[in-house]
């Protein structure tokens, strides 16, 4: 485990600072932060030991080498499809570890044997994630989204590091997340002041999470290019407006 | 608890039929059985033992008084809308039986502290549900329904008592479902035959479950009682033809 909590949780822990208990079963991570706008570009060293990822929030924004992962679980919510399904790839050994004491539709055996038809599963939701599959591969694949994700987080984060500290960003560089871009304002009053006046001319949801509050731009995959170079621009006017 | 399974769960068991172990904590039943056709015209008695029921097959046929039960739970993929929603009607006294041992998910307590969003919910499936309610109140609600589901169900058995035993119903009179119709032909031959040209003629699901072959016409709220009259137009024809 490790923690940056003493920085609001402005970054991921480095390599070197995770500390694994050695009998560990597992490493679990969560591989984008939706609160502070922190994102693992890669996966996290654990060595022999199985990874387990909640991947609700990047989920198909790039491609991921999933032998590296015993477990990905995600909410479909974000990137995949409407709320109410959740997709878990999970590897073929680890069955074997899922106790038969566990309640019987929490039990992914139950899922595995069942073809995940142990109960009726969420149709609509199923069928429209299958449409946004269809999506995906017709526009280029996952390298193409990736392309694209990196091209509108960086429209983003290059306006607010050229806003001479007008804008400013809640996560490290490094720890940057390409789906939720964290930033703050010269004050909190700038801050409301912005968001109403985003809300006003169409925008939604640029309020930080309750929890560190600023602002929060999320940009999953099926947000368009437009609409974050729109916010730019919107951001350039208030700038000039208000310093 | 009590079984018909001698005669293939052709009805359902009497009251004095039902046993009772003097410390149950509750008594479970399912209020339609859809694969043998068979529904609960009243509750069964169970003095003051906690009620418990599994109405997800015809929950909303008609008005039921909430107060006789501890717990009701319905999927929605019935009477409801989508499939991936399931309702739960929980009194209120039950919530301190709940053990904290459960996984969190599988806790009603959890689910009512966090106003049922402890997940992100089915957002689009609760929503079709708001929309099937609308519909339900605006046709003159459960009252109507209900008179509605017994002139459908009603189409369909009178023309299986008045066949002169070409059709036989599965279940017994006073346990046949409103939701669900069971029939069966004189031979298996001829059941195959009445399948495939209903499905040319545009019906279908008419196959009854794989456990009890024969035919199985499942007339759920949405079904509309011109398909109850076609089919039972379609049926009078093939039985001049066949017999």
């Amino acid at each position: 485990m490790a923690t940056t909590e003493e920085t609001t949780f402005n970054r991921l822990p480095k390599q070197d600072e995770l500390k694994f208990s050695g009998d560990a079963s597992y490493v679990h991570f969560t591989s984008n932060n939706t609160i502070y706008g922190t994102q693992y570009k890669t996966e996290p060293e654990v060595g022999d030991v199985t990874l387990v990822c909640d991947a609700s929030s990047d989920i198909f924004h790039k491609k991921i080498n999933v032998n590296k992962y015993g477990i990905i679980y995600a909410g479909a919510q974000k990137n995949m499809g409407p709320s109410g399904v959740t997709m878990v790839i999970y590897r073929n050994d680890l069955l074997e570890r899922s106790s038969d004491d566990l309640p019987s539709m929490l039990n992914y055996k139950t899922q595995v044997e069942n073809d995940s038809m142990f109960n009726t599963p969420n149709t609509f939701g199923i069928y429209i994630i299958g449409l946004v599959a269809k999506w995906l591969l017709n526009m280029g694949g996952l390298d193409k989204m990736y392309e694209i994700n990196k091209h509108k987080a960086g429209v983003l984060y290059d306006c607010i590091d050229n806003s001479n500290g007008f804008y400013k960003g809640h996560a490290e560089e490094d720890s940057r997340s390409l789906m939720n871009v964290t930033f703050n304002l010269p004050t909190e009053e700038l801050e409301k002041k912005l968001i109403a006046e985003t809300l006003n001319a169409g925008f939604s949801g640029l309020e930080g999470h309750r929890s560190v509050g600023g602002l929060r731009a999320s940009i999953y995959n099926a947000f368009p290019t437009e609409g974050v170079e729109d916010l730019v621009e919107f951001m350039k006017v208030f700038q000039a407006k208000n310093s």
